[in-house]
């Protein structure tokens, strides 16, 4: 099956960050593509690969970047493709400079920023966007966020059954 | 024709930053419907608006709030449709609030943030999504991208003919 | 005896620093109820239990949450109990979003918000609450900062005695 | 009627923001006390109010304060009455500073904080907590979150009735 | 002459802040090109502008750019010529985010920023990096200083002449 | 007689800010001097003033600055004396930047920050710092003091004579 | 000898820090006393502590508190002396809260704020602001000057021997 | 061969971050010097350094400092030659302080401010200027340009041979 989503990373130490996404994107049964990128050290690779990505199949990028992180903004420059960008924390700043590069896009090029090390809503973002015209992903989706509420209400029947103490101690 | 994006307003007072996004969807062609609801004030009608969305076939939701902004992520929290936030410069931190509340989800339910006011990427980005499965649509963005970089060229060569002076002038 | 203090934590992962809040609760004999809920990941869960908070008997909520920390606003815009915001350190900005976005809440719906981390000072407040009209209570608060004013005391004493370097040493 | 809500001002610069809690006060039938001092210009009138402020028959405290914004901690050294406070914009850091000398409080001595210049929240949080003792009070407060629902859907019916345009021309 | 520094603009809006940088180069005799290019909206153009730099023959880039303000740090990794950065106070954020986008360049590609709207700077640095093999451009600069420190002298004079008062009102 | 405060203004765009400090000196009695210089323009005239402050006589320095604001710090480091610092609000940061920068200085050598533009604050630390030895200018400072909590004293009478409505029209 | 300098901590927690400014107390011969106080826990103790500081013989006082911290500001409101401000790194915000609640004081009240930490440099400037009227102890601070001086020197010397390695290697 | 490049350190706790610089500078076969001064307690030996520096051949100098960061501002002051500015991560604000007082120099004085902890930049940023008018400078410059494009497209052959999890596995 043709890759629906590219992951980018700008550099090979996002990889574990990443891993999370990844497993999500499997887990939906989602084709991906991962690649290793750099918007300042291989531009011209990080632009072949946005202005290809949408002629190759892919239907979403997810682009993650630390520190002045113009990677999502330098894809999303290269192609139509909703680009979600993942700031990383890395750095002095601990990536609020990564947020506010990926979130304060100029008028005309969006990039869809999620949290700081927010892979997982990365991958989920991007199973949203496919779910749009898929049903049966769709599908998935809605058990995921049921599973995500069954969850957190047997994490509080415990809490219930154990006690403060007895959920700290059991955990 | 049925309306693909719901844009949701937490404050009438989002209204003139949210004509941006408007005009931009009426550009594209595409089909939205309007409404002001609130997380805080009417948490009931913001809940029922997200939980029957997806039935009533839109197909990506726009959430405009500035503040403590939980509408984008309380409209998440009931929906799997892709969630774009747009947080609103207003109060003493100039929707940094705002910023901070719609990127840092948690792991689970995603928010796409954009940047403070960026009504217009916001539209942008729906309609990217959108024509993931619409060629017509993609066709549109495709033209509007290189116009962008034709308004560019133009704007450069006008400056050289010009020069400094003469294009502040003139301007 | 009925439950009058509901605490709600976002993730089992805020357990441990809400203990503080139980401990003192329990210190002053207040009777309350311990729920782990979410405003994303559980929203029917945390509306049901915020719009039936009252009819149970509560009397205040403490709702501790991290990152964009929807969790105080969501509940306090199903209840007229006075709902106390505990903002939690986590995530790479550390509980600043946490705090802004519990902080910053818009005109109509007010959230009482503490310090990050502040899970003592919520139970202590929301005594207060309770003191305001519960004069038993009222005087275990006022012997609660007697015995604060006179642990500085005594230590200051102790530094009196020791010197700066004994203190050290036998701390 | 004995006031039940006290007002303290740190500036009368503050008074026409307090105003707004004024009026809210007055909407729900709530006698106060208004009474501008200062922890640092009067820091004895500061403290006699606080210390007698419970014995007055008092059972919330708002006080507001920008800059270093010490005046709510002050109060509520001194007393073990609710004390809401309300950080005031101005400076040159727009009242971030007085957020957090307000919000970051120690263990031991909690202020509910609201948001930057939410002095209507404030008078807001008073009535709640006054209200959990008071079943007049807390179908007022009912009430009042109904009407700000109702006001919300009203502006909604608004806006798809007169459209966008519409609705700003005639706004 | 040819060009030795080439100033490049995210935005015709950043011309009235550039030309304070044009009006420089022109005082010191620098010959500059300048062109409006964008790293969202024109990144071909950009791409190819920086790749060409330096064999036609500049030997310096200043750009200026805000928000994300990617413009520089795309430009550097084009060129091995030293890209010189001026952060745009713009938005929300009033530069912020373009300081951070511009300064925190990940190792490997450095951009040599500014202050925020320091175009005049941005100018200054440019001379100084051609003067280290220009001596008569050193000696503009040196004298560059000197009016400076002159400047600075014939204002202190002046207040100790006509006093504070005067001095005010004779501005 | 012999200026004990000298005032060092980073640029006569601070003068109007500073008259605040040279009033409140004034009317204290104190001799002073008032210095344009800058740590930037005018390295060698700044140094040579901090060198030669104490054998001027001086006892104390008050220096203004925005910006990266070295000016402070740069005098401390060529004197002895107590060096009180002015962050002056200007430019994109608002004076953060300053207050880092006056606050900020690194074991050794010492400046004691004020508020932003906290121009009077100054003035009156430096008259705590002489009256420390100076009785008649601490009987002074005693009566100012005073001053300011009649003055709070009278505004709270006036209040509470006129109620919010009459005290905000009579302004 | 009567106590010169007064120190006050908000906690004992701050002892560590605060025994390097005992230390260099006493390498200048300076008599303090110290003494933990809160403004919150013991505002009584700490309002009788700077009403009487005066008159004990006190000349200068270093207050160091954390979070909030009122310290600082509280004893200025009571007492002519200066008082240095000392900003605790703790908490969420590592200090930055401290920062602004000791640096941000309104007009009338000063307090002289050193950096986050600043422990060491408080105490160079109480014996600064001593040293004023203190010949002897003038020297000493000299000479302080000198010596470091004189260690950056030496530091230099040994690098320019060594050379990089060779001085990370004995270091 | 004459240094070209002159590093300063603030102190020698920022050696082994400048050993990064030192690298690459002899990496890039150029001559430098290594001197540790500080603008605040060796201002004396900071001037000197700097206004001898274009006598004695240095083409750039670099500086680095931490907190409140004067020494690259205070270089510049006394020198023609561009001045490249490294923040040290240090102290409660983790190099913000520093990257703003690096950053924010005032009109007139230019520093090239890189990233916190940016010394490699640093280096590069220094040869970018040196290959201005070095051929062979240029050519090695352009080599190490291609090597980070090389070292992106061997990770990235890596990653896509191996999958994420072998990748992670051998690294």
């Amino acid at each position: 099956m043709n890759p629906q989503v590219g992951l980018v990373l700008g550099s090979d130490s996002d990889l574990p960050l990443m891993k999370d996404a990844v497993k999500l994107l499997e887990k939906f049964g989602i084709a991906y593509e991962i690649t290793i990128s750099s918007a300042h050290r291989a531009p011209d690779k990080t632009a072949t690969y946005a202005r290809t990505a949408e002629a190759r199949g892919l239907k979403v990028i997810i682009a993650a970047a630390g520190l002045a992180a113009h990677l999502p903004g330098v894809i999303a420059a290269h192609t139509i493709l909703p680009v979600i960008g993942v700031p990383v924390k890395s750095g002095a700043l601990d990536g609020v400079d990564a947020l506010y590069s990926i979130a304060q896009m100029p008028p005309g090029i969006p990039v869809a920023s999620v949290a700081i090390n927010g892979a997982k809503n990365a991958a989920i973002l991007a199973a949203q966007i496919l779910a749009t015209t898929d049903e049966a992903l769709a599908a998935k989706l809605r058990q995921f966020k049921e599973d995500l509420a069954r969850e957190v209400e047997s994490k509080d029947a415990r809490l219930k059954e154990l006690g403060v103490e007895g959920y700290l101690d059991n955990k």
